[in-house]
């Protein structure tokens, strides 16, 4: 779905604007790298504030980020005024997250009227290589004329 | 499996010595809450550090706590010297996670050789009262003789 | 959700209804065995029809029943004259499916307007005994006014 | 991971032989339509033994074949004598299965040496025009050295 048209021209400063409302966002240091129709990319630096016990980075800070960059790719191509909330999300941890950083690659897979599927690769980048860390699949789901819910 | 037997007898000093570990939880502001045979209870308060763009707390902080607590769960049951670590999980959100703080609520539902499913339930806490806003399986791997990874 | 109230007095009849229709339940001699409000049990006789390769019940067969007690138990508390539908379910297979017979046990965790939660675990039974073979986890979604979904 | 080198020569006489153990694919009509390593391919004609109740091919009869495509992927780079199982799946309908038959496309993610992470698209064909209509995530287990578990 990467390449299709979104709903709402002002996709890049809607999502912009939502993230910079997640307080957990800021927390875990992540940013948004990449916003484009369909597809969405957000990076976190490693470090002690985001750890398991053996030192990787937990599993809980990959799935956050991931959960978040395939929310915003749904949100990409819904129409305006639609607020978007992840209903479930399934993610497979194929190898501990160790590295410099990682990325969570968004794209949407399939854009429905009140659903949208979803997934995320997240890599760890290390001296320039990225590895698969885990894959996450997601459902997205557009809520109207809820208060409070809106992005 | 609550009521199971440890096959660790010193299962709860061994959660707590790696629970401290986890820089993510102490981010969090997470914190061990309940530690038996086969179940983990971990708490979170709400607050702006760790939000959605709603003012919600982020499926990706219920999603660490979750998982966190089904680990321990399955640890509580593994044999001395093994570490856990989570292969997968699903998270269905099934009401915005909204109130004073949310606890995840981990138990073994089959504990393997090698690989144990688990399961946690989360709840808002809102003037005493308990909401069902999120429910995780997870599947934990018990991992032997790996550097860095004993629990 | 046991003992839930139904919007719908009619919804044993309509599940039978429903089922009947199912040409596959048919096919793998499954019945229902139990119909209450959000709880629905279905039962499947072992057999070499409905085999993988090393003579265990299929995990898609398993799969099938689950699916089609999580969705019946979220019928049993849908409003008259919705359909149901299967928007994404999750498995954990935790042994191998082998017995008479398996049994596969629905029960709705959330009813909402749209979507609900619902699990459905599976257990195989031998000489009366029953052993825990998979846990499914499940959204079904409650269709209206979309022509041919009816239940 | 499409073109990767597979551990045992004998990979594509391998999973025939398999797959015409399994009861379930020929109650359900399936065949194998590709064999390379890291993909396998299955086929099933639509009809009235693996309805749904609104006549669509019901999720458990998709979910079997998308099981099966991710499992013999995943075989297909084993090494010899070992047995593989499915420890769970993951799976989103995206569309409802209608059509003359469904394919669905099975391929590796990342083969470990307990653990291999495979994905299936599910298409439905109609007039020979592909439409999604599932995604499913699949973790399958290569099982070494236990009575009746080989492929």
């Amino acid at each position: 779905m990467s390449g299709a048209r979104p709903r709402d021209p002002t996709f890049e400063a809607r999502i912009r604007t939502s993230f910079a409302k997640q307080g957990l966002m800021s927390t875990l240091g992540a940013s948004l790298l990449r916003i484009t129709p369909g597809v969405v990319e957000i990076a976190m630096p490693a470090g002690p504030s985001i750890t398991q016990q053996h030192g990787f980075i937990h599993a809980g800070a990959v799935a956050a980020i991931a959960d978040t960059a395939a929310g915003y790719a749904a949100l990409s191509l819904m129409a305006p005024g639609v607020g978007v909330l992840t209903t479930e999300f399934k993610i497979n941890l194929v190898a501990p997250a160790a590295g410099e950083r990682v990325i969570a690659k968004g794209r949407v897979i399939k854009a429905g009227r009140t659903l949208t599927l979803a997934q995320a690769e997240v890599v760890a980048v290390q001296s320039g290589e990225e590895k698969l860390v885990a894959l996450l699949t997601a459902t997205l789901m557009a809520i109207e004329k809820r208060d409070g819910v809106a992005d």
